[in-house]
């Protein structure tokens, strides 16, 4: 199998863009990430757009940010997987180098979600669900979905209100410090626990907000790497399942069982295990998704993810710092963008470019998290120097 | 690189099929795929849903029928490149799999167009070309940008009205043969020439219709393919390319340069040239596309399609026999369906399972053309015994 690097990170600012339309706003990341790259549009032979869609008037993106970020006549497709799409774009970018098919892909993440009329971001969010079943019968959006595996956490594991607001009160802090992050500013756990209740027990301060942003990452096999770079951060694993979206016939709500196996399948790829990673980024849709990828993803024990951010385990100097860009609370969650954003993160960890927000890289290996719609989804990857 | 095989096809009807829901649509072929393979459910490591989508109450296609077919737990995605979508799907197989990421992968491609309310189904397709420029501006839908192909065919190299229609003739009267497409009826000329003009020079049976369908493709590893069948069927080439959706940037409206630069790459990666292919599929969405396609993949020169029709020279019995299954002129177009569908086709000819429709193969390659929107994507790939 072709070894496959990480030589080029752009990110946008996350937000609400209304300043741009969807093409400039891939286009933020893309100019950022070739030149990070030092190459032109030119030199990429192929391109996968991830994106959900639907948000926009543009109906198939992945042909209009390839014309006008210059990329005309290169393969190109888009790629979708709930909210990991972004981890999707990457594996798709990823398998185009290590099949042989091409030396250098660009994988590029954007969503813009602020602009819709009326309550459609909403809805579509909430048609990612077990749409017929639990949307339409029960009206379930998403905060209620996480809700209910709150609410199970909390009965099960004594977690508690205050340790899913510190896992907000941690986004915060570093979300102001993260000039890209849509909120940068910090709040304390009075702020979060008396903030309006969403879907109890989950609050405003618990929930992620719906954004605008892109994030881009060119990949290149070893040989072009070496050639582009001298810091290339290397894909060593690739894990990816699914599970039911259909809640009803979850067997248990405290894990997410996609996020186990595809673990699993990346630690095995990657021949490493949970206490080898330097530096993590998670899916914290809601506080408790954060929680429970810290058990799920084998950080802590199951049922203890609660104490890990109590005592404080996963800040930039604790035992496993996890989110140190702000996560999907503080720096947004534009959903194409996501997976391709916590990617740029972990590049920029693993290359010690984290300025302040640095954490400290002993083995030098990051994980990405990335889950999709209530979890029938999940992508995990690593990288290494 | 690791060999890729086809070792499953499966082919739902093409039509009007209001007797199906998405998922139970996608079954039809996932089946059929999986009993031709000989394997479960439970044996697919990787699973890929090609699908435009939007056209459906599910705005995430791929999770509900991984679930419904019984691919829970498994890898999942969706990818999408317009018209082309199916044949990106099993790109997407193809390099999981020669990546070194999972042995056995399948390929679905599904659409669901007729119960769209409305006129949505059209609308949704006038936005695939460049949507705020040529569809708001000056109402541009698919019949008018291949008219304006067909227009300056018929300036440039005499092509006329009859050679299109002969395409039509064509596509019908193996249509007719063909149990799983749409219009099974055999045509005349006469009746293409007196059909209501959609666009002119393009009429109504010079005009692929909205359908419903799916099509499925299993592909395995060369270790999985030989202990899975005896006769596998190998992906040689895979060529993919793009050009401006804006028609008014094109150089040339008698060249879909994106077909060129797609065929030039499976030909280079299959060590193959025109002449060494038996069989072919190409994208007939209007006639005007498949007399371009001849050109473009060097089936005969510029200019001399019209005449490669006339002398019937892709018919069953000709020197290059193309859509022996009717084309998507009288099989269907379900869009993300069709690349799989051609997939399907060509690898029944290359088994010699084509029956009364089975062409003569003698070096055992085939290929499949797949245009994305206006020609803005092209998709081609080399299968060979």
């Amino acid at each position: 199998m072709e070894k496959v690097a990480i030589v080029g990170v752009g990110h946008s600012k996350f937000g609400r863009r209304t300043d741009l339309n969807l093409n400039e706003l891939a286009f933020e990341s893309i100019k950022e990430a070739l030149i990070d790259a030092g190459i032109t549009s030119k030199d990429i032979e192929h391109v996968t757009v991830g994106t959900m869609g639907g948000l926009s008037e543009e109906s198939l993106p992945a042909v209009v940010i390839n014309e006008y970020a210059g990329f005309n006549s290169k393969g190109l497709l888009r790629v979708e997987a709930a909210c990991a799409t972004g981890s999707a774009a990457i594996r798709e970018a990823y398998t185009n180098i290590a099949s042989g098919l091409c030396d250098i892909a660009i994988a590029i993440g954007v969503e813009k979600m602020t602009q819709v009329e009326g309550s459609t971001a909403i809805e579509m969010l909430g048609r990612a669900g077990s749409y017929l079943w639990e949307f339409e019968n029960y009206g379930l959006t998403f905060p209620a979905y996480y809700a209910m595996y709150a609410i199970a956490h909390m009965k099960k594991f004594k977690t508690t209100e205050e340790q899913l607001g510190l896992v907000s009160v941690k986004a915060h802090k570093y979300g102001a410090m993260n000039n890209l992050a849509e909120f940068q500013k910090e709040i304390n756990l009075d702020k979060v626990l008396n903030s309006p209740v969403v879907s109890w027990p989950l609050r405003l301060y618990n929930s992620c907000p719906v954004s605008d942003g892109s994030a881009s990452v060119v990949l290149a096999s070893e040989k072009a790497a070496k050639r582009l770079t001298d810091t290339p951060i290397w894909i060593k694993g690739l894990g990816a399942a699914s599970d039911t979206a259909n809640l009803s016939k979850r067997q248990s709500f405290t894990e997410i069982k996609s996020t186990s196996k595809a673990a699993e399948m990346a630690y095995k790829m990657a021949k490493i295990s949970p206490k080898d990673i330097d530096v993590a980024n998670v899916h914290d849709c809601f506080s408790i998704s954060e929680i429970m990828a810290y058990e799920d993803l084998g950080f802590c024990k199951k049922g203890e993810g609660g104490k890990l951010i109590e005592n404080k385990d996963t800040y930039i100097d604790g035992k496993i710092p996890v989110n140190l860009d702000g996560g999907l609370k503080a720096k947004g969650h534009p959903i194409g963008a996501t997976g391709t954003s916590m990617i740029v993160e972990i590049t920029k960890q693993l290359r010690n470019e984290g300025n302040k927000r640095q954490a400290r890289i002993k083995n030098g290996i990051g994980l990405v998290h990335n889950l999709g719609g209530t979890g029938h989804t999940c992508y995990v990857t690593i990288l290494s120097q």
